[in-house]
């Protein structure tokens, strides 16, 4: 099993991305997924970096939605960790049980459109290349 | 290679869904996908209600947020059709250049987290399991 | 590019492969997967050995299901050139246009539902444990 | 942790799928996987509707080979909970310990000359394209 | 759950690969996938021997180099089992806490890359072609 | 298709990107991957800097090693545009034939024994739980 690197056990390089952590998300909370990249410093001030980036950052798609496509990645993948971390993050940024229900709708769908045109071997329409 | 079918040559039951994605899509093309699968009517007939239901019926997730989790699953399962027909869909419902590479970089993110919490076997944090 | 090794390009230890593929399958045919294994004689012969032992060999299985349960795979990993050469093997077994869209239809529905108990967390039956 | 909801407290809607399923498996026993669809009952009802459709109807593939192929793919995929429950269904329909062995030797087998096709780039026979 | 088949137990042609297994090693232990593969012997000694074959036998690639590959598959796979033993296989031979942080760095960047490629639907260069 | 950005036709965003490709690599060439990137230049700026530094800083894993593992994810996922460059960049490293078949041979084996360990659901052992 992983050692999970507590904050008071962490080292200086690892305890600046734990308060930059704490303070974008206003939250003490550190979940175990920083606590297991903590093992490599250099991997979890990277991954922060680009977590940061890329969805706290200001842009056209709302926070609500980038984590609808986050959980849509992680399903297709069956990350068992990611699936539970972003359901929770969803849900507190307001995501209904509706909603929810019709992110799976869509994934169950496209893995499955996926898997009939890879077996079909359907070629890609002209017009879908310009 | 994969026989499509045209609605000139389809049979009645083929034709009969070719008209519905007319009408409900409003436009005269068929794409491949669809010509594909009516060598097999159960799963065209099949196909065209899911994606008719999932992707057009009333709900909570925007046409737009829609197609981005479409896209967000094709990409990380490496689906060219699927790609290339669905990010065609999403410019169609208004999806902006700054949107799409948002939606990658998400999607790129995803897939790169989803492999740390794997490889460092991180385990579910308590409050995530409620 | 691979490079694809012609049967009279090849050394000794490679055609005795190519040897074996052409007794065991009735047919000069030597199709491309084979050429471009050959560039490493190991891996070639050790594929070979372990498609021949697990492909043809007796078994309650018979060499159609055997040819539908190789398709499953390659198509839900989308395999271009495992998907094409499989199908085109179980078309020379007998496999009719009704039992590739069966086929199809089932490798979309387990590439849905995997998504859907994925998503939804779904923890397994206690009866099923056994 | 999804909340999995039971006959007695569901819904009309809901309470109509858990009627069929029960009716169509001759069985009282209702899965974790319905209990968990049910919270969201368009979902529930549609993939009820597609499994019964793809699995049951009558049809080329027999009931057994069709378990065979959705163990396939869940195998592929990696989901406990679809290797679980369709390993159980598989053995209800008569799975022997020899045929569950070969599948998962053809399923490991596909995996593997999957990525050699990939990892070797090997482009596809004129004659597979037929 | 899968029975596991423990030496004492086992019959004559799973004894010899239990043996073998051993002596290659040079330890006692023998780890429930063995155990659960002896379940169908002919899928343990194909499987065995082809480990053996590829994971041990004199080559360009030293072992530790050949651990760390099998560690990158399987954390893409996300299949936990191979994951933790591989990890233990690969401390075994002397990676050090910071080259497993460098490897899942390398793994992470290439799910990342391997999407951003799908999703901008880039066109392998020409010079990549020979 | 997407629209690959050229040096001469970029923004100064973009064209300081491609400036420290070029010194970095120490090579003219940009290949088509940066410049799809380049249509979202915060994706491109992110990625580069992910890039080099996993690939390039200082650390225990040498540069064949790290394109060996790059390798090996991208033909597990079946990404064809990265098993072209990194496979090209690795000869570029001093890949010889025989460590391509080798690292192939580990990938393909990796593949297959991921899915026996999925289909037998064989539980990890306590051993390598520490």
């Amino acid at each position: 099993m992983t050692n999970l690197i507590e904050y008071e056990a962490s080292r200086e390089e690892v305890r600046s991305v734990y308060d930059d952590i704490r303070t974008t998300r206003q939250t003490e909370y550190i979940n175990n997924f920083w606590k297991a990249l903590a093992n490599h410093p250099p991997t979890l001030k990277r991954t922060w970096e680009n977590v940061k980036d890329v969805m706290t950052s200001p842009g056209e798609l709302d926070p609500l939605v980038r984590e609808l496509i986050y959980i849509a990645v992680s399903v297709t993948n069956g990350c068992q960790y990611c699936i539970a971390s972003h359901t929770a993050a969803a849900r507190t940024k307001g995501m209904s049980d509706a909603q929810f229900g019709e992110l799976l709708s869509i994934v169950a769908l496209a893995n499955t459109t996926n898997r009939l045109a890879n077996g079909y071997q359907v070629p890609v329409d002209e017009q879908f290349r310009h």
